[in-house]
Parts: structure tokens; C-alpha cells; sequence
């Protein structure tokens, strides 16, 4: 089994770009070093491949099922995978010594994560979703609650749900209609039907903690009436009020059992305040859209990996200079068109990664740098996660596609990897907020807030390292000047959008404007990357500059017509009546 | 059922643009008439919608498998439907009188059939491949040959095949290995291994007529010595030596059985002379490109009406003026990104049908128009066929990809249809020369071939278009403007591509090239649409409006940067060494 990721490539951009073991220097992470990382790094790319992938298509071919006992039957290897998962510390190891962690900064813990999201998707969702609702709990918990439910879940005994969708609320959670009743005890019963829960019924871990948001009486209307619940499955032995109405059965991702749940005056426990829910839920949801674009990068990896290694092999045609029709085919990566498929998908999934664990970074400064530092990490991010969601969703598939591609007939046939990287991914630009939730949440709050603080942050974070790389000359000051450019270009679309009073007409093109800054910010995370390659030599930096390459010249410019049109504050889609479609 | 395909863009396509009914004004249509014209679109639309699409999701999750006996066991439903086809006249009503046909005329017989591709694209190729193979046979073939395997296959008692690649040998035909060994009966003993043969084993007919490439002794090595043989499935009622050695497990087009096939010594015929079998196949795989393209045509449109159905119907969220959170929701349709997607969709997929229907008429003035007009009309359709085969096989798997995106995560479950549409969209990039060849086709065969004569031809016919956009007025004369620039810069950068002498560097870009002269030839067809709706009002014509619209707003633009690249005579892909991918 080929790696599903390269090792090169994240050391590269941990130590050489991030250069994150100065990370350690904070007394947070003082226990930690090189080789720490390392050492996790070491464990989790050996796990990913030898437990994880080895049935990553026996899952996608023997999906979840409901057996006569009424039970989720999985096929056995996801259990015994995600065992050693946890026994290796893997849950707990970004939570805190006193959690039984090892306070892993979120950058490594990423990165490490990475190996299994990229090596079997579908079982690796069920300990992610456990972290995210884990990491919930520790914050907006009660000590008791992290002891009862947290502890277990970190090692591996309970797994987590976050249960936020309705069969008619998912974009939308004001609409939810869930209740909780305040019973005697301080407890609540639950009511209401959630769908599209992952890891919602299994028969994995002793017990399952759903998360759960739910309207408490007196909340008054919309959103602000949500509070959100702990409901375990088990409780004191015996069924909580919570059952399995069915499975949904995906395109992707098959592995993960996705469900229906009705909960059925459940024992529901609240987690902080009353009415409070979704903001506490807004924290784990960010969290979870890094996550959904680590996801979609490591699929993206996953393929351009595989599509590299059969292109190297495979042999079809000559070049287009020989004429010799005896000569021996060439393997196909010296066609141009198959290096132009490669290279994209070397500049979206090394792009989508950089961006990542960059997004990732800004977590631990967020949470461990000095105040200033941190404050400045936080609106960085904030402006930053719809991108850090959307596009690593909209390219690793089409890198996905690319890696179809260049197999021909052959990635369009179960014997190879590529066609399920392609069907899992394809759930990456819905789930947690779909794309065109991304482009409404970046263009009409991330940009705007705090009087356009986060945009402005951006900049400035750009604006330095086109700096840096005009004082380094060569193609890196080429490409600065087209980044300046961009980015000038982004903020005065910005300004644009908003300086008329109709939010209707500011928004209309959001989607639009979310691929033209989701490609000004990749373009300048390869601008630093270029940087970091420096004057390096060797294969792996030359592919590092082809990339930078394709990217300045293949796919920056596609920007340009596109903040043409929302400079024209085109209201071509505004304007359509539904009944001429 | 819902209708797949909307009978009145047909009907607008066919007769308000197109003008059909002129044909009849040639002798070889002149039995015909609006009435007959409509009376096969009535029979198509109505048995497509009854029969095939019932069984369209039935055949995906049920696909083909060898049974005990050796036989490929298929769901009841596709001989049921196909024999209702066949006795209708379907697969012959394309075919003169004398084969007991009815000469229905290209472009209205592919209206016709296009009901069955977006019906259920999977049994409806088994008789496509044999239209195909009947109409390479009536051209190329004897007399005797068409009394012995035409008219079995146009009555639907026979099935055809295409016996092209072989496991080593796809893109590249000059690399086949298939011997071809003259026996002293002048017949010859065929043996190799074909691979991708759609149709290549089944009981749904009585026999299957394999059309097979395969190399005569004598021919040199390369395409030329290519020869094209029958090959019968049955012989003198006994099996020939040709057999199943595996079924092809896809990720779509389930339904249809894709079989790798092993020839040991079978029995073959030869068809026309020896050696020139790459140029009989190559009449026939022009009609097969167009034939793709009108497949991801039908899957796309499907996809679109789909989503707009569900659009219209679920309620989720409230517009960006209302502010009020206990409003009721609203029709997704109503919001603004949401009608992006689906005039997106509407753009690529009403497009893709005119730009297929024009091809397919000029196919009907090829073969029956003055000899002028024949000869022009073959130029225009030489340089539009890779166009009509890639364009709508991106661009209509780009639609159903948003005919998801609109479902939201129910557009990921197998309960909707378009997550199908979606996977079975995924084969036409691929199949009958992927993308990538078509690319190199235009740009290094079709607009330099007769010193550029097709290219011109083209240019011609858009300019026709654009003087009488600018007569029109209004929208339409904006757009001329905007065509005539895009239409400048293609010819512009077709002549700086090839005035340099290494075809290397023209060629490295020309899957960039193939996009952007697409874009530039659907920008034409949507131009084209819109001076036929006129100052007719009612929201069919202000869809179509609305369309236009988008895709020159939306889309032509897109050219901007992709002629910029072409033309720096970008060495990217070229230059990328790859070692250092």
C-alpha cells in the first residue's frame, strides 16, 4: 500500500514553513520537541496505512447495515483499527495532561490526523467526531459532565454526536424542532427527530454521547431559542429514550453509518447556560469546517498520490515529437496533459494542506501566544475558516476528478482507488455548512465584522509576505506583484459589495467571491511556500516551484473575471424569477 | 416519473431555431413532416418516461453478474424495454426504406433518442452501440454483409459491439496487438484480448456482431496496419471463438455490461479492404463523439429538472431582507445562490442540447444538402466534434454536480436520483477518446487541417451570427460585442500557437485551448438561441434570456484569462520534469 500522504511534504511545511517547534517555547507545549512530533508523525502514518487503509474499500463495499437484532452491523476491521487508535492515545492526545492527553499542539495533532483521514475516511469520522464533541464539552462543561462523558470518550470507550440537523432544518437550525422539557430533577426530555447523524448508532463502544440541540421553553424565536443537551444512548444500563429510525444510504463515505434518530422524551442533560446552544455549537462548528477541509485535502492527497504512481508506470503513446510508430509507448506522466492534470492536483492538495495546517497554527496561537498575538490569530482565523472549509472542498475534488482522469477507462472502475476518493469527497462541499453557507458566512459577517477587522488582518498578513518575497527577486517578486494585484483587487470588491445598502444585491454573487478570495489566499499561501523552498535544490523543491508555477499562471487569473463581476454587482441571479427556470 | 427532458426546448430548438421542417423540402426527407417529426418525439418522450426510466435507479444498484452458467444475468426490465424499442422502430427509423427504416433525419432522430440517454443511459446504449455499428456496416460494408447482420441488428434481433482498445492499448489504437490471420476461405481467425467493450456479452439478443480492430498481415507497423473485421458472437448456430473473461465494475453506467472479451482464433470478416480499418472506425467514431456528447447532454438535463423540481418544493431558510425569524421558510428556489445553480445548470445544459442539435443537422446537410453546402456543413462539423463531445462532458457533469449541491446532503443519498446522474456522467470525459485527446485533436488536427479551413468556416458562420446579433439590438448586440472579441482572440491565438515550429509547445496547453474555444462556441449557440426567442414574451422566453445572460455574464468571461495563458506560449507543463511531481 502506497502512502496515502507524504511525509516530505508535511515535515516541509510543520518545520521548514511553520516552523512549529518554536511552538515549544510556550509553557504549554514546553514538554514537547522535534522529536515528539516526530514520533507521532512515526505512529500515525504507520497506523493510517497498515490498519486503516488496508479496508478502506471493503468498507465503501460493505456498508453499514441494520441486522435482525436491530443492531448497526460494521465490517470488523473498523473496530479493531479504531481499538488501537485509541490505545495509542491517539483520541485523548490533544487534550491536556490532566485528560490524559499530551497537549499535542493542534498544528501536529492536524497533521497526524491527516494520515487517517487520508487513509480510510469512514472510519476515522467516528474518533473525529468524538474529539469535536469531546473538545465541546471541556469547554462549555461542567467538571462533572467532563468526568462522566469526556474521560470515557477520550479513551475510546464512548464515541460523540453532534446532532444539529432536521429532516426540514439543515442550512437552516432557527427552523428546528426538537424540545426539551425541564423535568423535576434538572434533567430534560428530549423530543424530535435529527437526521444525517454520523456515528449515531453502532454497536463500536459501550456507549455513544449525543450532542444535541434542541428549544427549551422561553427562548422566543429563530436561533436564539436553541440550547443544547448531553443525551447518551445508555444511561445507568439501561436504553435512553433515543432510537434508530434508519440508515441513509450515500454515494460516499459508506463506511460511516449516517442516521436517522428519534428521541423520544430522552434524559438530556444541559451543557451551560439555557438559549446559549448555538454559540456554544458555533466554537465545535468551526473546529469541524478545518476539519471538513483537512478532509477533503487528505482525499485530494490520496488521489494525486495514487494517479502520480499510475501514471508513472502506465505506458500509452509517444510524444507529440516522435513520428516513429514502432518506438516503444512512454509511461503517460511525459504527456503535457497528464503533467497539467498532475500539477493541478499537486497545487490544490499542497495548497489545501499549507492552508490547513496554517488555519491550524493560528488554533494553538489563538489559544497559547501572548494576548496581542493571540487576539490578531483569532480574527485571522475566523476570516479564514469558510475558505479553510470551502476550497479544499471544491478542488481536492476536482483533483479527485483529475486523478480519474489521468487513470482513464480504468479510474472509472472499482479495481482502483481513485473513483471512491472521488464519491467521498463529493460530501466535503455539504456537510457543515454547504459551500454557498461558506461564501454568505465569509462575504456577510467574516469580512464586515468588527468593521472589516478580519479582512484587514488578511491583508496585512499578505501584504508581508509579498514584501518578503519582493526582497527575495526571481519568480517569487513576479508572482508578489500578481498577488499585490489580487489582493488589492479583493479588498476593493470588498468595498464595493458593501457600500450600497442592499445587503440582497452585496450577497447575490457570494459564492462568486468566495472562490476569487479562496484563490487570492491559496496563491498566497503558495507565494509562502515558495518562499520557504528558498534556493533549495533538489527534485522536491523544483516541484514545489512547478506548482507555485502552475498556480500563479493557471489559476490566479481565473480571479480576474470574476471580480469583474462582482465589481459590476451583476444581479443576473438576483433578478431571475423562479418561473423562467 | 417527472420528465427527464422538456419537450418544449425541444420543440424551440428544433423548429423555432433550427427550422427543421425545411428538410423535408429535400428529396430524401420528403415523406416527411412536422407530424411525423412530432409523432416520433411524442413515442420517444412517452415510452422513455414508462419504460426506461422506471428501471434507471433498478439497474445501478443491481448491476450485471455471470451467472452459474456462464451467462451475464441482467435486471428483466432491459429486454422488456428494448424489445418495446425495437419494435417501434426505433433503432432502425434512422436507417432509408430499403432497410426498413423510415430516413428520419439525423437531428430529429438524436431529439428522439436523447428522451432515451436521459431516461436510463444504461439500456438504452445497448441499442446506440448497434445504431453505430449498422451505420459503419451500411457504409463500408457489402451487400451481403448488410443482409446478413444489418438487418438483424436494425430489427432488434442481433445487438453490435465496438471492438476497439485493448488492455494496453486505449488512447493509443496504433498499439494493438489483436492478429488477424487470412484463412484460405477468405475468411480470416481473429485472436487478442479486447477490453471496455460495452455490450460484449448478454442474452438480449439472439447474437452480437462485434465490429474488431485487429492487425492483417502486411500492414506495417502503427495505425495503418489496422484492419476491421465482424466478428459474430454465434456462428452457424455454435459459439464463436470469442469469450467473457471478466465483467468491468464501475462507479457508474452500471447497467450496461462492460466486458473485457478474449478472441481465440474466432472467425472475423473482413469490412471494406485490408489496412484501412482505423479510417472506417474513425466515420464512425465521429458519430459516436457527438453521441457522448448528447448522453452528458440528457444526464445533465435530467440532473437540472431534478433539482429544480426539488427546488421548488423544499422549504429551508428565509430571504436576505427578512430578518423576521418566525417567517416561514421559503422555497430554497427563492434564494439567490440556489438560482445560480440552477441557471448554471440550465446555461450548461440547454447549450450542450442546441450545440449537440446543430451538430446533428449538419450531419443531415453533410449527407443531403446542395454539394456546396454538403461540404461546408462537413468542415463546420469536423472542427465542432471534439467541442460536442468534451464540452457538455464537463460542463453537464459540472451540472449535476450542482443538481446535487441544490439537493443538499438528500443529493448525496441514493433515495434522489442525481447522485446517479452524477456517477454516470463521470464515463463521458473518458470514453471514446477522453478529453485530452479531443483537445489535441482541435488544436493539432481539426483547425490546422486544410490550411486552416475549418477554424475558418467556423469564424464565418459566428460572424453570420454576430452581424445579425448587432442588427437585433438590445442584449443580443452587448453579447455580439463580447462574442466578437472572444471570437478574435480564438482565431488570434490559434495563429501565435502555430506560427512557431515545435508542435511541443503549441500542443502543451491544448486542453486549455479545447475549454476556451468550447466556451466560445457555446457562447455562439447561446447567442444564437437568444435572437430565435426574439421579442417573443413568457417565461419560456425570458428562461431562455435569463440563460443567455448567465453564460455570457457567468461565463465567456472565463476565456479572458485561458486565451492570456495560450497565448504567453506557457511552458509549465511542458517544462515540469516528472521527477519533480
Amino acid at each position: 500500500m502506497a502512502a496515502p500522504l507524504s511525509r516530505r511534504d508535511i515535515d516541509f511545511l510543520l518545520h521548514d514553513w511553520l516552523n512549529i517547534t518554536a511552538l515549544t517555547e510556550r509553557e504549554h507545549f514546553a514538554d514537547h520537541s522535534r522529536e515528539t512530533f516526530d514520533g507521532i508523525m512515526d505512529v500515525a502514518a504507520d497506523m493510517a496505512v497498515k490498519l486503516f487503509a488496508p479496508h478502506n474499500k471493503k468498507a465503501d463495499q460493505n456498508q453499514p447495515y441494520v441486522g435482525d437484532d436491530g443492531k448497526v452491523v460494521l465490517i470488523d476491521d473498523v473496530k479493531l483499527a479504531l481499538d488501537e487508535f485509541a490505545k495509542a492515545g491517539l483520541i485523548a492526545c490533544g487534550f491536556d495532561e490532566s485528560l490524559g492527553g499530551i497537549a499535542l499542539p493542534t498544528v501536529v495533532n492536524r497533521a497526524a490526523m491527516a494520515w487517517f483521514q487520508a487513509a480510510n475516511p469512514s472510519t476515522s469520522s467516528y474518533p473525529f467526531l468524538t474529539i469535536g464533541n469531546a473538545n465541546l464539552l471541556v469547554t462549555h462543561g461542567t467538571p462533572e459532565q467532563v468526568d462522566t462523558w469526556v474521560r470515557p470518550m477520550l479513551e475510546g470507550r464512548y464515541y460523540g454526536t453532534m446532532c444539529l440537523s432536521e429532516p426540514d432544518a439543515g442550512s437552516s437550525l432557527a427552523d428546528i424542532t426538537t424540545k426539551a422539557e425541564p423535568a423535576a430533577d434538572g434533567t430534560y426530555r428530549i423530543s424530535g427527530t435529527k437526521m444525517w447523524i454520523s456515528g449515531g448508532e453502532h454497536e463500536l463502544t459501550e456507549n455513544i454521547v449525543h450532542l444535541v440541540l434542541a428549544k427549551a421553553p422561553g427562548g422566543g424565536p429563530g436561533v436564539k431559542g436553541i440550547s443544547l443537551f448531553i443525551v447518551p444512548k445508555i444511561l445507568d444500563g439501561e436504553r435512553n429514550g433515543v432510537s434508530l429510525v434508519g440508515l441513509n444510504h450515500k454515494m460516499g463515505n459508506r463506511g460511516t453509518t449516517n442516521t436517522l434518530l428519534e428521541f423520544d422524551g430522552a434524559t438530556g442533560y444541559l451543557v451551560g447556560e439555557e438559549h446559549r446552544g448555538l454559540s456554544y455549537m458555533f466554537h465545535m462548528m468551526n473546529e469541524a469546517r478545518i476539519g471538513v477541509g483537512f478532509l477533503a485535502t487528505a482525499i485530494g492527497y490520496a488521489g494525486y498520490l495514487a494517479s502520480l504512481e499510475y501514471a508513472k508506470v502506465r505506458t500509452q503513446g509517444r510524444s507529440a515529437a516522435s513520428k516513429d510508430p514502432s518506438a516503444a509507448p512512454v509511461p503517460i506522466i511525459e504527456h503535457p496533459d497528464v503533467k497539467r492534470m498532475l500539477l493541478a492536483q499537486k497545487a490544490y492538495v499542497e495548497g489545501a494542506l499549507a492552508l490547513g495546517l496554517y488555519c491550524a497554527k493560528l488554533v494553538d496561537d489563538e489559544n497559547t501566544a501572548e494576548p496581542d498575538a493571540a487576539a490578531r490569530a483569532h480574527t485571522l482565523l475566523e476570516v479564514l475558516t469558510p475558505i479553510a472549509k470551502a476550497w479544499p472542498s471544491q478542488w481536492c475534488l476536482e483533483a479527485n476528478n483529475l486523478a480519474i482522469q489521468v487513470h482513464g477507462g480504468y479510474g472509472y472502475t472499482t479495481e482502483f482507488d481513485v473513483e471512491q476518493y472521488y464519491r467521498d469527497n463529493r460530501l466535503n462541499p455539504i456537510h457543515e455548512g454547504t459551500n454557498g453557507i461558506q461564501g454568505l458566512d465569509l462575504l456577510g459577517r467574516k469580512v464586515v465584522q468588527g468593521g472589516g477587522a478580519g479582512l484587514a488582518v488578511l491583508a496585512e498578513t499578505i501584504d508581508a509576505t509579498i514584501s518578503r518575497a519582493r526582497d527575495a527577486g526571481g519568480e517569487a517578486a513576479d508572482y508578489a506583484t500578481s498577488l499585490a494585484d489580487a489582493l488589492q483587487r479583493l479588498t476593493e470588491t470588498t468595498a464595493t459589495l458593501w457600500k450600497g445598502l442592499d445587503p440582497a444585491v452585496a450577497l447575490a454573487n457570494s459564492a462568486v467571491y468566495l472562490e476569487a478570495a479562496g484563490h487570492v489566499v491559496v496563491s498566497w499561501i503558495w507565494l509562502e511556500q515558495l518562499l520557504a523552498v528558498g534556493s533549495n535544490a533538489g527534485d522536491f523543491y523544483d516541484g514545489k516551484r512547478a506548482a507555485a508555477r502552475y498556480f500563479f499562471r493557471f489559476e490566479l487569473p481565473k480571479t480576474g473575471p470574476q471580480f469583474e463581476l462582482l465589481t459590476s454587482l451583476d444581479r443576473t441571479t438576483l433578478d431571475t424569477d423562479p418561473a423562467w427556470l
